[in-house]
């Protein structure tokens, strides 16, 4: 059972992603899954007035003067007085379980990926920006997939812009385009960038620097390792990093090292007069990493 | 200007919906409006991390050590430490000045409540719960519109749970459905619920509950006294409230009184056997509620 590797803690989990992956079910109101000798769910089943109302004393009466863990990249304000816990920090903490991917987990992300590659493979460039991006988002409804975020559709001088949103521009012939966009599919992300036209120097010149940051990836390599060599690749600061963690949310962290089991984005971008980024995520293996 | 009616107070606005409604830009990322002499909104433009190593310093210099209003039911607590202000609640602050809503804004939620009427006249009850939920994000995306919320279709005995999640139950012939569902045009949301087949003095009951409720609405009516007579009409103490403001949220608090201009929803609900609901969007105007 995942919750029995944080047992002897007293941690307050918060964030609808972390509950759904310690219970399987993923809360659409506020809800705390409070993890001590047994865990238990507050659920709010109606709205969320009222687990303030109801749930909340209870929980209170578990945790009011004790030393808990909580999650404080998610954790509202509000919570802690209400509350009246001493809280020690457990964002990493609670994270760090879910950074490696058990094989149901990979085989729900490959779906998404699946899903994604069809999108760009029957997409069609015409129209303006949004046309393309409501284009997106009918394939996925038909497919039966949510986005996993707001698809990017970046355009001529629009590429240079990592996280361009798409507007009324009409592309023409000949634009550079970007496509950035995930399936969400049973709760688990994918993430896939390609870029169309433009410079085909420099897109060899990023498919090479995200081949090579692939071959770096094998259990064991230290995260920061990668992004000097990232750097060096690029020969100057880079504009974004050069990769996430996906899974049940669409950017995960990642910790300081790449460790067997994780799965994750390599997608290092140029952004000269237009832009260029190539994403694709990955499972790293024991020899190293696979593309999905 | 929106911001001007905060004038002499320094508030550090934190969620995407307010900023969205202060500044016309929706942040996808993490980012702060400081509201202050004059507003200044700290971008996260790449990604989450960003924000925390350049624009969190700028911010810091200028709000560290003061007295600072937050949005205590939004912003985590990571960033009270981080950025060393001694705090105080403003959630109710921030959010009273969205609850009474400009002509532009109504034009917006009236759109989302037609397409979303659109729909529920287009659908057709056939399949699986699951088949019908992927046939309304279908459509949905036809018609160029987000969803407001997970979808509820909850037939048969499921009708009774008030926040269904659609499964794989198959709907048979005579049974009870609830629709509940919203679009989200332009960043502003619609909530309609429709109750098909089922008891039909139920319906009726409920209807008249409604229909009660929306002849309450004027301008200076308490929402306490709406509540009373809500928990009258039904002879017992209500499964879940009347209604919700609307309009960036699909969810937004009403406040004590009802005010010329709120946008809301009523929604009054019986759960016997089976459920019954029904939900309309109403515009509060001088001489009493429209229904949108």
């Amino acid at each position: 059972m995942r919750i029995s590797r944080l047992k002897n803690l007293k941690l307050l989990i918060s964030d609808p992603s972390d509950i759904f992956y310690f219970t399987g079910f993923y809360p659409q109101f506020q809800a705390f899954l409070l993890i001590d000798r047994k865990p238990v769910l507050f659920l709010c089943e109606e709205c969320r007035s009222k687990i303030e109302k109801h749930g909340l004393e209870k929980l209170k009466e578990w945790v009011s003067g004790e030393e808990v863990g909580i999650d404080e990249k998610n954790l509202a304000v509000e919570w802690l007085k209400k509350l009246e816990i001493k809280p020690w920090p457990a964002s990493q903490l609670i994270k760090k379980l879910r950074m490696v991917k058990e094989p149901e987990e990979v085989e729900k992300i490959k779906r998404a990926v699946r899903v994604t590659k069809e999108i760009l493979e029957e997409i069609e460039i015409k129209g303006r920006e949004i046309d393309v991006e409501w284009q997106i988002r009918q394939k996925l409804a038909e497919k039966r997939a949510l986005p996993a975020f707001q698809p990017i559709v970046a355009s001529g001088p629009n590429s240079r812009i990592i996280h361009h949103r798409p507007e009324k521009r009409k592309i023409r012939k000949g634009d550079v385009v970007i496509l950035d966009l995930g399936a969400r599919i049973d709760f688990y992300c994918s993430d896939i960038t390609r870029t169309l036209g433009g410079d085909r120097e420099l897109r060899e010149r990023v498919l090479d620097i995200q081949g090579r940051i692939i071959d770096m990836l094998e259990p064991g390599r230290q995260i920061k390792e990668i992004d000097r060599e990232y750097e060096r690749l690029l020969g100057r600061k880079p504009w974004h990093s050069w990769g996430h963690g996906i899974g049940i949310d669409v950017h995960e962290p990642l910790g300081d090292t790449i460790l067997e089991g994780m799965v994750l984005t390599v997608e290092p971008g140029i952004y000269q007069r237009t832009g260029c980024r190539f994403e694709d995520v990955v499972w790293i293996r024991k020899k190293g990493a696979r593309v999905l």
